[in-house]
């Protein structure tokens, strides 16, 4: 039986391989993977334990489609600290931030029609959105974000549904967009009215500086839909995600969400709530920021130490990512898979819609230990110098004879 | 901002209220809820705890995305038990069946695709398959289940992609489909090259009688995609449902899976894989047997004693419902709509694909106590010939004038 035309690109995403596990002797820069260490296992055994004994069975049923309501209420408040206008009816639960992007190119996007990305973006965006067979147009990221002048030129060619962002920490490159950008890219979105997917998955985990406001902060006309997740600051295994938009447009995910799986575990819900409300989730925060910053600083030593003159090493201010270009004569697809067995990488080609670009690397610094951030950066090292010997050599070889 | 050309029925399916615990004063034969009282709280608590004591962290981690390869195994032995050729590589973890569906209308449903299901049928697989935007055929379901020479004429006259059936205690009608119709489908499959999907969540809940092999076990050339869950034998809040199909369509629906969601909870699969490791499902599985049973005797009394001799209860051998056909003039969504304060209904509109039959109910019987059973169905009986009287009085108006 021939499958859907959606399925060959939607099945071809790699993604299962990059959030896989290290084997051993190798050390893993590849998925956004959190230091197992800092998991708060304790804290989520008692919570988990409380959630359970609930006399009702409630934790076991059934439930709100739109997830456990003290959990948003709780995240609400979590989000206004933060300048957001949430409430419990403006935020819906998801699997994890990946299915918010599933339902949200759900409802909006018809076969063909046009979602802007970053050029490069994160991958499993892209997996999430070619369900729905959209056209992509990538928007250079430059060191402040987005190239709004770029932008524009889409927005002026193209009818654009959609612009998907990663405004704190982009994943892959680790920049910040501007505040003056954020301004541009909403006055953009009312001007060609275009709605704004703001993943913000990182924005907790800055370790220098201060966080500009949000979009969904700086919006004034409904036209962003801010989509956070638990991954990567509580526990990634747990599927906790969520998103925040006008309460119109979170009916209309949640309806969506009943035909995709339901509704989220309650029990799992119930247990991040009680989580919540009996520990200092700040706290938490703080010792993640302490151990990411030292491991950041260990990363972008180690690169600084090994890369070649040519590289340039973005150093971000937070999040889970250190960016890295390589001189083009290097394709680091050829590269991660040859030194497979002892570093595990993400090709730049994978965080292209095109994946037409070759010689960027995206390197997660949080889930490896200093030490081996410090031998992975040393093996890197070698890669590059013999792929750089080998691309020298080659082209003397041609001109030769 | 348009939504996408699919949302508009995606997002009407009202699913949501389906599922929503019924009010204070409201008995609800709605939603296929399990009993309460039935959850095995204690184990599950223990199970989750040992679950959350791993020392490595894996249980919050990034995992695989099949899903925790352990429980695989153990559903693989389970299934194999009941004759069906499962291994761990061919079994995905799902959240709930519903996401199983909603992975393989994305596998194969290309807009205008067509897709037999029962008429009556599960809406929710209605839900999960709309978003593909699909063409629908609805195959009426007799007393031996789905009407082969129907179906034969379906795909004689249209190119079918999938057929849907839930051949054990359908979901709505409660019909068991016969061993030869059984062969018959299969045959069917094969010479119009379709795929079938079987659909099995009340499988484990035969009352009287013995099962008839299934599709899947009965199957010769790879065409069954069987679906199956955990939340009506263990607890639907866990979401934990699953697909088992040839290994090729399951690496492909995994890949899909990333796209939607990445994985399942791994604390999730590793809780319930605990639980199957320490405790005995079967056992488990006779006291849900013997607890329902009763409560299916209690409604079909219920329903003998109130219901006028025009209306057609059909008593099934297993699984959540009893199906009710009153006579067509008795309006079952007006009949819902009025009477929702004390008794929440799911009218048979919301089971046909087309929603254009209008004199059956599905009624649970698996949530409420059998006291509540009792009074529901006097409250349903009221319902009823109130609606009959309205309907004769009218009639006789419009012919006295």
């Amino acid at each position: 039986m021939d499958y859907a035309e959606r399925t060959q690109r939607a099945t071809d995403n790699g993604l299962g391989d990059l959030l896989a596990a290290p084997t051993k002797n190798q050390i893993s820069f590849a998925g956004g993977l959190p230091d197992p260490k800092l998991f708060p296992q304790q804290e989520l055994s008692v919570a988990f334990a409380a959630a359970m004994a609930n006399s009702t069975g409630d934790q076991f049923q059934y439930s709100d489609a739109q997830g456990f309501r003290p959990l948003r209420e709780q995240l609400a408040r979590l989000l206004q600290r933060d300048g957001v206008r949430a409430t419990a009816d403006t935020i819906a639960m998801t699997q994890g931030a990946q299915q918010a992007l599933d339902l949200i190119a759900r409802l909006y996007i018809n076969p063909g029609d046009t979602i802007v990305v970053e050029a490069p973006t994160y991958p499993g965006a892209i997996s999430a959105f070619d369900t729905y067979e959209p056209h992509y147009e990538g928007v250079p990221v430059q060191s402040d974000g987005m190239d709004m002048v770029a932008l524009r030129r889409v927005l002026t060619e193209r009818r654009v549904k959609l612009i998907y962002t990663v405004p704190d920490f982009q994943n892959p490159t680790g920049t910040v967009m501007s505040l003056n950008k954020r301004r541009t890219l909403l006055a953009l979105a009312r001007e060609f009215d275009v709605m704004i997917i703001e993943d913000a998955p990182y924005r907790w985990l800055r370790y220098n500086g201060i966080n500009l406001p949000t979009l969904s902060e700086l919006d004034q006309s409904d036209r962003v839909i801010f989509v956070d997740s638990m991954s990567k600051v509580l526990a990634p295994g747990l599927r906790v995600g969520w998103v925040h938009a006008d309460a119109e447009i979170i009916k209309d995910l949640v309806a969506l969400k009943t035909g995709a799986d339901l509704e989220s575990s309650t029990l799992t819900l119930r247990g991040v709530s009680q989580y919540l409300a009996d520990n200092d989730l700040d706290a938490h925060i703080a010792a993640l920021r302490h151990n990411y910053a030292q491991k950041r600083d260990a990363m972008v030593a180690g690169l600084r130490a090994e890369m070649p003159g040519t590289a340039i090493i973005s150093a971000p201010q937070g999040g889970f990512f250190v960016w890295l270009e390589l001189p083009t004569t290097i394709n680091t697809d050829v590269l991660a898979r040859e030194y497979k067995d002892e570093l595990a990488l993400v090709p730049g080609s994978m965080t292209y819609p095109l994946h037409d670009h070759h010689n960027g690397l995206r390197l997660a610094f949080t889930h490896a230990s200093i030490d081996d951030i410090k031998t992975g950066c040393q093996r890197l090292g070698r890669a590059v110098r013999q792929a750089m010997a080998n691309t020298v050599t080659i082209r003397n070889d041609a001109q030769a004879h």
